[in-house]
């Protein structure tokens, strides 16, 4: 019997990477989905298309949208700053209804491919500021699933996967590690350059390095 | 007081044209969004601008996305034919997960604008074998947009307004004509030619032609 297969979403960070390894781990054919969404931290692309090649997934797919012709969102519009650190509930790097996106492609992928699960590495603890990151938000999706799709309607139930959702920066890394990713050519940075140098000073460099740090792995990031 | 703002999602079909005048009799201020999702029948697209000039939309948002890309419908997929009479319960002209992606980038959109109201052209009579034209599935996409974003998250309720969900094709109609809609603008056809010239046999075609019949209302499409 073939594997089942499985949509991961892959943003070239390190929370995803260890997503698709947990995957990869559970016997998935996986198919890496990442998005060209006008985000500042291009390089982040790059690194998923790596991550997805390193990891093993059977293919990598690059989705271009323009959520940044929106508005509203540090990572998308040139005339927000990115802070330092959020001194608000939400931060402004919030893309509006940005995993909600997402997961409607994976959904629609997911479909044609015949994969019943979708794995995404949202994390309700780092980002509680985030209102799509919460596991209420993944049960809503995976209710709509079942109720949007052809293969819903004739008995097929989709699992919207999260396996990093409680878990804390350390305890992603450490699950990492142990799965054998090498973290280097991942991208968390929302300001990296464009050869993934990132600048240590963001929320998601401070997550991250505080992360290797209470895991105690060597931090593999190069900073400018 | 401004008015409130609505994100209407149009088409360029007749369906949508009709929400829109609906939506702009109730005051709303409106801010129309179409698709470039690589569909055959990309005559519906200018039709889409211009019907949202013609009836007062505020603006008039084109998303290019690839979900042909990733195949799976007639309507994207060059290698499946579209149907002249559909026989099976789910038409092949469903587009994997479309209406969730549509819904998904309007509530982006409504997000960024302030909006609460989204509305939707979809029709449960008509359409009955596409999954995400039912009314259990907008209301499991209005109770993930209060989960979803900032403004759900602050207190915001979203509505996702669909008030033809329940209306056969001569009802669409004659309401549209009550609001003193042109249709001759509108592109129903699953397979128009590039003048928006409809071909008159496919399932698109059928049921507006009927649609006219019924409503005792000369029918505006062009033919080839």
């Amino acid at each position: 019997m073939s594997s089942p297969k499985a949509v991961v979403l892959v943003s070239g960070g390190l929370d995803s990477a260890t997503v698709l390894a947990i995957a990869q781990e559970q016997k998935f054919a996986c198919y890496a989905m990442s998005f060209d969404y006008g985000q500042r931290h291009r390089a982040e692309l790059q690194a998923a298309a790596e991550i997805s090649r390193l990891l093993g997934a059977v293919e990598h797919k690059l989705v271009t949208i323009d959520l940044g012709g929106m508005g509203g969102s540090a990572l998308t519009d040139p005339s927000i700053a990115v802070p330092e650190a959020s001194t608000e509930t939400i931060p402004v790097t919030y893309v509006p209804a940005r995993n909600t996106v997402f997961l409607a492609f994976a959904l629609g992928w997911a479909e044609v491919l015949g994969a019943q699960d979708i794995f995404i590495g949202i994390n309700a603890v780092d980002y509680s500021g985030y209102p799509d990151c919460r596991p209420a938000f993944v049960e809503a999706f995976e209710h709509l699933a079942n109720l949007a799709t052809r293969a819903g309607l004739e008995g097929q139930q989709f699992r919207i996967q999260a396996p990093l959702i409680h878990l804390s920066k350390a305890e992603i890394i450490r699950e990492g590690i142990r799965l054998g990713i090498d973290y280097s050519p991942t991208v968390s940075c929302y300001q990296a350059d464009e050869t993934g140098r990132a600048c240590g000073v963001c929320d998601s460099c401070r997550f991250r390095k505080q992360g290797f740090q209470e895991a105690g792995v060597p931090d593999p990031t190069r900073y400018y």
